[in-house]
Formats: C-alpha cells, structure tokens, sequence
C-alpha cells in the first residue's frame, strides 16, 4: 500500500454507530500505512454532529477531507484534527430547498453575512453618533493589555474611547495612545473603587489584564451593579466571575463573554475536561441560561447567543497565539457594541474581522513573527476586504 | 411604479413656497413608492437658499441629485441629507457673464482656490522664516489632545513648535513629539498661570483638552488679555468662554474659532436647538459681530469671516468623525497661522488640506478604521495633491 | 516688451565694476518689465566671486541663470537669490587644463566626492570597530533635541552611542532609542557637571537643546577641558562659547562647529549684519585662526577647514528648515567622526547626506509637512543612493 | 605583472607545510604586485583547516577565492579574510558517496538545513502552545537592551513574554512593548534578587545590559539555582560568570551561551589573544567540557554543542555590528527555545534567521543606516523566506 494515495469513502454519510468487524480491520489497516489519504465527506468513523463512540482507533485518520456541500461540525473540532486533517467544501449542487429546510442550531460565519451586517458610515455623523466606549483594563505588570485594547477599540470605528486604569497605567496609555482620555482608580497598581459615573458611556469592555485580587472583584461588582447596557467581559473580569458566583447574576443581559477554553472551564466550574462536543454543548447552555453572548475562543472560535444558535468563526491562523492577541478581540467587541451594532452582530463582525485582520498580518508577518499590534494594524484593510467583496 | 426609476423634474427652479395640492399627492406617491429616485437640479420642494416652509413630507426623498451649473446651499445640509441624496453638478454651459453678476456670499472650497493660496517655500528660508507656533493644550486625562495638536502643528510647515501643557503631561508630549519644545505650568493636572511671556511666538493655539475649570478659565484670560496676533481657539476654550462672556471680549481681531455645533450652540447661548440654515446665519453674524472667522465643523464645514463670507468645504468622510480629529485641525490652523497665512487664508487652506488628508486616510484604512493621527500622516499627500493639482 | 522672454547676454563675463549710463538704463527697464528673463553665464551686474559694487538696482533680476562650464560664487548665495533666480550649469567644453590651472579656495560637493570618501563597512568588523559616540544634548523643555541627535547618530553607521542627559530626560531617551545607552547629570534639568570619564568615547558631540546657563558651561568647560579628540560643537554650546570667550580656546584641533547663520554671528561677536560675501570670509578666517572646521547652515551650507578651503552644498531643500533639523545633523557629524573619518571628510560627507536624505524625504512627505524625524528615516536611503551612484 | 589578473593555482590541495624556496619568491612576487588575485581552490600557502605554519608572508593575498565543492575552515576566518577576499563555491561534481564518507566536526548552516527544523504552527494551538519566555534584562542606563530582547523574543512565535528588570525599567517596557507582562526587582537599578518563582517559564534569557554588580551576580545566582531548564546566557551574565567561577557549575546542561569574542576569552580566562583557529577549538572544548551550547558571534558566528560539533553561519553582514544586535540575538535565541525547539536547533535556527533579517534589513537600509530595530522588524519576512524556499 505504501507510496499510494488512500481515497476513504467507504462507508457513506450517516453511519452513527463504531465501526467493527472487517471495517476496523481495514482502518486500522490504513491508518498503519505511511500513504496520504483522502476522506471523502467524511473520515469513515466519524460522524458529522456527533461525538464519536467507542474506539478512537477506528477512525480513519485523513491528510484531506473533501467534505459535500456544507461543512460539518466535527470537521471543525480540534479533537478531530488528527482525522479530519485539511478540508474543502466541495459543492455537489443539492437543491437548494433541501438544504433550507435542514434545520440547525450550528452556522459557519461567511464574509457575505458579516458585508450584510456591516452598517455603512452616514455622511452627516459626528462622533458622538459612533458612541463612547470606556475599557477598564491593565494592572501592574500588565499594562500592555489596556494599551492594545485600547488601541484595537479605536480602530473599530467607535466614536471615543476612554481607558480606566490603575495610576500605574497613566502615562504609559496616554503615550501610547493619543486618540484615548484616561481615568485612573485610586490605586497605584490595579483597579479597586469604581467611583466614576460611568453611565456616561455607551458600552464598558473590562478584563484585559486586570488581576483577580479581592479589591478588583469589588471595582467588577461595583462596575456591573451600576451596568445596564450590554457590555464585554473578558480574560480576568470571567476569573474573578469564576471565583465569585454572585459576580454572574449581575451580568448585564445580551453581554459578550470571551473565554479561552481554560477561562470557560472555570466559569462553567467544570470539575474535569471537556471533549469539544461537551464543550460547545455547555457554552450553548451557558448562552441560555445567562441570557448572554459567548465567544469561546479557538482555531475556529464559536460565538453562541442566548436562542441557542452557534457561530463556527473561519478566519484566523494559529500566528494568533500569541500574547495579547484576545486584548485586541475585546477592544474591537466593546467599539462594535458601543457603535449601537446588536451585541450577537457585534460578536461575528468583531470574532470574523479579528480572525481576517490576522490573515492579513500573516500574509505580511508570516504565522511566526505575527505579534498582537500587527493585527490592529490589518482593522482598515479587513473592514475594506469585506465592504469591497 | 416599484422598480423603476422616477426623474423628478416637475417644479423646475425657483419655486419658493410651498407645493400644494396635485404636485403634493405626486410627491408623497413618490416618496412612498420602493424607487431610485433622481433629482433633477433641486428635489422638488426643497428651494436653493432658504429653509423650507412648511411640511416636509411635500418634498422629493431623492437617492441622487443632479445640480445644474453650481451647487446650491440647501444641498449641503445635514437637514436636507435624506431629500438630496447623494449630489453631483453638472455643467449647462450658462454664460461665464451669468455666474460672475450672481452675488453670493456663500462659496464652496475647490482646490483650485487652495492651490492659489498656498506660497511655495523659499529656497533662502531658515526655520525663523516660518514662525514658532504656542499650543496650550492638554489636562488630566486628556494630554493625548497636546499630542495630536503639536504633531499635526509640526506637519503644517511651522519652524517651530512649542507646546504648553500641565506638568502631567511634560514627558508624554517630550517623548511622543521630539521636534518640539515644552513648557509646563505650575498646576500638575491642568493649565492654570500663564506665566510666560507669550510674546515672542507668532501664533497662539489653545483648547484641545484643557478642560473648563476656573483655574484654566484663569489661564485663558490672562493669555488672551496678553495676545494681539489672531489666534486659534478651540474645543474647551471655547467652552471656556461659553461660560464666561467676559473672554469673548479679549479674543484678539481676525482669530479662528473652531466650534463642533454643541460647542457653537454654547457659544452663542442658543436657548434651543437650530435648523442649519439657521445655524449658519448665527455663525456669520458672529463673525461679523465679533470680528473673528468661525470654522463651525461637519459634513461640510463652514468658514465664514468678518465680511459675512461663507465657504462650504468639499473634502472629508464619516472616518474623521472619531477623537481627536478637532485636535489636528487646530495644530494644523495653529501652523498655517504662525507662517504668516492671513487668518481667513489659513482657515480656508487648513480645513480643506485636513479634509483631504482624511480622504487618502480613508483611502489606505477605510472609514471605520481610521484614527486621528492617521490624518496627519497624509498631511504630506495633501499638501502634494494640491500642489501638483 | 512684456510677454515676451528677455535674454541677458549683453555684459560678458568679468566686469567688475558697477554698470552706469546705458547699461544702467537697459537692466533697469528690463528689471521693470513684467518678463520672464533669463540670464547667461551670469546675471549683468553681478560678478562671479566678489560682493556687487554700488546700487542693486544696476543688476539684473533673472528667473533663470544658465551659467557656463561651473557654478559661481555668487549664484549660491542668499543675497543674490532674487538677482540669480534658478540656475543650471551648461557644459562648454572648456579644456580640462584650464579648469585645473584654475586656482580656487571654493568647491561645490558632488555626489562623486562623497562616494569616494565613504568607506565600505569591513566584514570581519565588529560595533567596536565603528566606534563609540557620546552625545551631551538636553534640558528641560528641550528633551527632543537630544532624542533627534541620538536616533541620527545611531543611523550614522556608527557602533554605539551614549546619551549624556540631564535626569529629566532618562526615561525619554531610554524609550525613544533602545539602541543607546544613557548617562546622567547630578541636575534635574540642565547639565551642569561633566562628572563621567569621557575619554572612554572615540567622539563626542555637544549643543543640542542644553541651553546656556552658567551651570551648563561650566559642564562645557569640564568637557571641553578633558577632550583631545576633535568633536562636534553646536547650537547652545556654541552660544555658550559666545558667551564666554575662554571656552573657545579650549575647543580641540578639528573640531566641526555647526552654527547657522545668527550663532556664528554670535560666535565672531560681529557687531552689525554682514553681507554673505563677507559672511563666508569670515567663516574662513575662524576656521583658520581656530583650526577647526565650520558648517555654515544655509541654503547652501558651507563647511570650511583650517586650511581655508571652502565647499559649497548642493543638497537640501526649503522643507528642512524646521525643527530638528539641525540636532538630526548635529547626530549624525558625531556618528561619522566615531567611525574614524577624517574631521573634514566628515563634516563633508554629513552634511551632504542630511541634505540627500532630506531632498528624499520631501520626495514623500513635500516641503511642507516634512519634519526632522522624517530626515532621519531616508539616511539608508541616501546612503544607498550615493554608494550605487 | 601590473595590469593582469593572477590566477593562483601553483600548489594543490593539502600542502601542510610553509613553502619556501622558489614558491616563497613567486608568492612575494605576485602579493607585491598591483593586480588581482584570484586563487583557486585555497590561496597557495593556506590549509584547508589549520592554522598557517611559519611566515604569513608567504601566503597569497587573493581579491577572489573559486573553491572547490566545498567551503573550507580556513576560508571563514577573520584572520585569512585579506588572504581569502571574496569565495565562491563551485561545484565540481565530486562523487556523492566521497562528500558522506568524509567525516568532519565542522558544518556550514544552510538554509535547507534550517527550513527542516523549523516547524509549522500546528492549527490547534493556542499562545500556550508556544511556551512563556521570561527574560532578565536592564540596568540603569542600559534599559533598552530590555527592550530590543523583549520586542524580538515576542517575534519569535513564542506565546507569551515576561521581562524582570529593575524598578527603573518599568515603565519603559511596559510602554515600548505592550505585548509583554512586566515583572520588577526591589532595585532601583538592577537586577538583584531573584524573588519570583521561575518555574512557571519554560525558557530564562538573561543577561543584555544587567551589568556585573555584584547585586546582579547574586541574582544571577539566584536565577541559575532554581533553573533547570536550558536557558540563554547572554552578554553580562557572561561577564558574571567569568568574574564568579562558581556560577558556571550552576549553568543548566544545554544552555545556549553567546559570547562575543571579547566575552569568550574573559570565560575562559585567556591570558593572551587567540588565533581564530585556537578561539574555535577552544570553543569546541568549553562546549564538550560544560556540556552547553556556544555562539561565538562574528562575521561567520559558529555554533558548537557537546559533542563538538560546530556550525559556521553564513547569513549577516557588518551593518549588524551595531549597539543592540546581540540583544536581539538574545531575544530570539530564548523565544525559539520557549517554544520547545531543542536547543541547538533553536541556536541554529535562531542565527540564521537573526543574521537573515540582518541581510533583509540591509537592502532596505543600507548597512551603515542600519540598527538594531531594523533587524526584528525583518524576522518575519526572514521566516517566510526561509518558509517558502
């Protein structure tokens, strides 16, 4: 078998059961070769919506996936990566009438549904007509994440932006970022005392380098007790809602939420890991029963709102891991919100141009060199990549 | 009448009172019709120079307007914005003699005029020839404004900057603008002595971020009783004098003020809220009132002088709507003004070339994604752009 | 005679006394008339080396000088700007011999002789190799100067570069320029007290922005007392030398004094304005009874060397006359000399590649909007320039 | 002879003694003579790999080198670089099975060997599959040695960067780089005490302008105690060691050390100056004897491991003999092995590339332009091209 390509396409769609028997046999004959294979819609084993049962042993382990028509939702897990390999929506012209009438909770974020979104900038506006954002960010050491969060919030095409910061932070922001206005807490080295009046502002993004020290949980529960608008929440704003449940009745209703699977793990108090299925299930859940938007953020970042209906974000590379990079999101997300985009069209604009901007940075930058900054710096081409197609 | 076109051409030009009875019902079918809708010259029922009377459901909600000849008043306000559509003049060859015996005080910036006033830099000029500029800018919080104010003064083609700021503020405008000087006041968070003999700078700008406490009251008065060379007041300074009617009086002969319409509604104490066309009679009569040239900010910024001239400018986009924008504008007219630009020259030039700089801004980042100090970046272009116009 | 051209060819070459009777009349009806005139060789009335004689109103004023075979003097000069009005040299075919025999104190720097001064950079060199450079620059309110000296110096292909800086400026310059390293004076805000071994540095180059307090020239004295190498002097320490004549004898053999035009008048204690004939004389003359080099800033800057040779430059332009732009050379000289060039190879090589550099940068950035910083970001390019000429 | 090249082909391959007699004669006679050189294979009276016996008089100066199939030692060192000029490798088709039997400790780093060893960024990942480098960095005067190591570990592909440096360095790097956490000695002014758990990194680079207190060295023993891990030692952290014996037993087994050679001959006590073929044998024992990894910087930077093997880079050129280019040597050197590269693959890797951006930067900038600055921002474009070639 050796030096030959393997198609798979075995077993046809639909088989929801393991495989045994003479079909093991021959997996587990063809994943022992040292040949590419190609599976055809889907690695034989693997079912399209649903966990695999039994043996992981007896899934093909493709190099390709030509997948029909429509993308599946294991084929975007990274528990299947080893199976699924790179794939390619391969269109076989099903009637369209077929495919309306699937119904599903699971989407794929396309650049003509985030065009759609998109509202065109109205000649007589001014900049209070694109709104007043206030990030609380950054605490000793990590003042960064409150420099590229702020940076990331004004290139989302928001009006104002005003950072709040522990003295600290002060002249580090105020440099780094000439367009922003600074508040300062009264502490030197983190937020503790939420005494602005932040009704002011139309949207409040918090978490980026904050700490989970007790004095910033208070500044967190007074920041949210005086919160009604949708905000974003995000990194240490989720740790300190983890290790304080009474933080997360007060979370305003239709927020984003933007965990990294560890984050989500620890808000949802998951006592062990989670497959990807399990995962995706429980942030739907979450979404539900919070009445919030999740973003949980991944190679294909999931967006989930409070209907149950789930995103898969396909831009991004993985020259986005990389510190600082979930900083730039969140500026991005609170600019979206406090522009007046609903908070569910907020989350896919912001999760699909964060992930495109990043394309774009690696085309310049490659995945390696990629840092944060140079994500912010691809907002203007990404907007116009998706106004202009 | 659905998917077709209409050309509205019924009124022809001139009509001055309010359409009644057939012309009314045509109107309202067409309004009410799901069409393209092309004006011919003016929608019918808007008239060219004067507030319409009456309801404005009896006017044509065009998509597009064809003007003859010259763009006419109406269709450069916000109010109008949803009857005009988006605009374009189209030449009928009326004799020169027609256009040259139409007094008017109200004109629009074309490049051409611009390219005019621009003076081409002497070969045997050194950096005295071009002036050294003051900017008082910059408070607690808001020292972003000095920056963006002294870096665009820098690209205006000034010889010499010096910026004036809070002691807060030194290192931060120091580090982000080395070609500049510093002086700082006694108060820590905010302009409060002016202490300095202002004398020996040619030009005075004053306002970004210095927010409207007694203290920089104070400040401005004392600047203002020593200053006799116009000036460019701004954002807060104008709040300033908002508040305090005694500093009007000192504001020196032929200054430019450069109001947003909030801060114009202040200045002239409006009791409530203005129509444009009303709006731009109260701009003209104050700067024939008080001498000075007004730059009331928007869509198409208006610039009326002592004469009761008034220019619409042509260039800019939505994407300059976004902090910080106010503050280049000011560095920028602080530098014209300091190279010996007559005032009303300087105005007309700096509004036009940051306008511009926006658009080839908006060029490269697109609308949404743009910065203030992406507009000074262009400041090269622009001025290029015109020169080799 | 108007719309027409006027050609001025009627005098010849080396008359050297003032025009009267009919030639007076003819330059001065052509002087009034509205024509576009251009001179050959030399504009009637001017001489090639020496100051005019007599009334200036006896001399042409042309648009155009087409001079023959070489530059004159007296087409480089400021004075006669409005008399020469642009020139461009037309070859001849003079016999080779007789340019040669032709004796002159006077060059013009071309391209050609800066690129056979250049040394290439050895491979199997080190940063030891391209020496050190100590820069004294700064104070209070004037930190740019020494953030624009040390960013130049660094692009001047030299190893390393310490900044010697009052300690107000420390953390501007540490952030501002990674590359460099910082030493401190005792004094807030001036240096005062030349407290480090500066014999460590191969150069040292002193002025930008340190102003001329009595602390600071004592500092200039204790520098200027322990150096034996030559060094770069300019700006306020060559005003502190004005001020206190026993500092000038300590300025070693060689040194490279960058005044423009007010500090060398300054300088000479000249007690009333001289013409740039006499001007350039006198530059000459300093440079020979101090054994040292003077840069002249101008239009076009001359640099003259003890042995009373002196070289006009032909790069630069309007747009640099801001700002800056004299720290950027001033960073730059020191750099060159660290690397071991000869004080007037040096000094040559400087100054024609900050005009270079310049003339670059306008190309991007116009005259107008250039700034000093823009100087400094085109050095590769000019070095490339003349290394591939 | 004058006027005609020289082909220097007398001797053969593998003479190992010095030539006397007629050769000797013929060797004085053509190095006297003005013309040039080209010598094929080796210039006549060098060896391939060692050290010249007897009178470098009687060693052709060659312009050119055409050596045969292979580099050879000899033609790499800085030593012979006036007896070698320029060398081109051609190839004369010598059978394969020769070049695999000849066994050799010395290898030249080429960039097939390194595009096989760098490794794609799996598309599951997230930043913390990429590792968290911490590096120590900074002392007064020398924080920006901080910086350039922090800004080139974070284009690295690392995940996530910590900087330790003293409380004087704070704000400096928090706001030159935001993508990296900051943490701070009790000192002022240097590194001190080691006071934070290290084990949490998966990678320490310490050394780029820390200085040799002996505050620093106790921290650097501090460091080396609770270090398991290979890590980099760099520049002052050296000189510590080479002040302090008994931190060199305490040096992680696999650590990368990259002395300049300067640095090298303080490490290893060297009481006279070495030939280059003694620094690289030397350098080969300290590798073997300490069971680590040097990089002895030079124009060919050799890297040798403990089984003696040395690897001659050839990617570079002078513009990099620049302050600050080591510091980013550093910076790479700590983020590939943060990233799980085994160490010396990171050190060949990290060379290469570091001396490849180098080249890059160099064609924009020109060598004598150049900084260290340029360097970092070509890392990404070095990965790609390395990457697609």
């Amino acid at each position: 078998l050796e030096d030959f390509l393997v198609i798979d396409a075995l077993f046809g769609i639909g088989i929801n059961r393991p495989l045994t028997g003479l079909y093991e046999k021959v997996i587990q004959y063809i994943n022992a070769a040292l040949v590419e294979v190609i599976a055809i819609d889907m690695p034989s084993g693997l079912t399209c919506d649903d966990a695999p049962q039994g043996d992981s042993k007896v899934i093909i382990r493709a190099n390709f996936t030509l997948t029909f028509e429509q993308l599946k939702f294991s084929l975007l897990l990274a528990q299947n990566a080893h199976f699924v390999g790179k794939w390619i929506v391969i269109p076989i012209h099903l009637h369209p009438d077929f495919i309306e009438n699937e119904t599903s909770d699971y989407f794929v974020l396309e650049k003509s549904l985030i065009k759609s979104l998109l509202k065109p900038r109205a000649k007589f506006s001014h900049k209070g007509s694109f709104g007043h954002a206030l990030l609380c960010a950054g605490s000793f050491g990590k003042i960064g994440a409150a420099v590229l969060a702020t940076k990331s919030c004004l290139r989302s095409g928001v009006g104002l932006v005003t950072i709040s910061t522990p003295k600290i932070g002060y002249s580090i922001v105020q440099q780094s970022v000439p367009e922003a206005m600074a508040i300062v807490d009264d502490n030197e080295n983190e937020l503790s005392n939420c005494k602005d009046d932040v009704s002011v502002f139309n949207t409040i993004g918090v978490g980026p380098g904050i700490g989970t020290s007790e004095l910033t949980q208070r500044f967190l529960n007074q920041l949210l007790s005086q919160s009604k608008n949708p905000m974003v929440l995000d990194a240490d704003a989720l740790n300190c809602i983890a290790l304080n449940d009474s933080l997360r009745d007060l979370i305003p209703q239709n927020s984003i939420l933007t965990p990294h699977p560890k984050e989500f793990l620890r808000l949802i108090h998951a006592q062990q890991p989670l497959s990807d299925y399990e995962k995706i299930e429980q942030q739907r859940q979450f979404s539900i029963e919070n009445k919030c938007i999740v973003v949980l953020k991944g190679a294909h970042t999931t967006i989930s709102n409070s209907n149950g209906q789930v995103y898969f974000n396909t831009t991004g590379n993985a020259g986005m891991a990389t510190g600082g990079s979930g900083d730039v999101l969140t500026g991005l997300l609170t600019g979206l919100l406090a522009q007046g985009y609903e908070p569910f069209d907020a989350a896919r604009i912001g999760v699909f141009l964060h992930g495109l901007a990043g394309d774009l940075a690696a085309e310049i930058q490659g995945q390696d060199a990629l840092i944060a900054s140079d994500i912010i710096e691809e907002f203007g081409a990404a907007f116009l990549s998706i106004q202009q197609s």
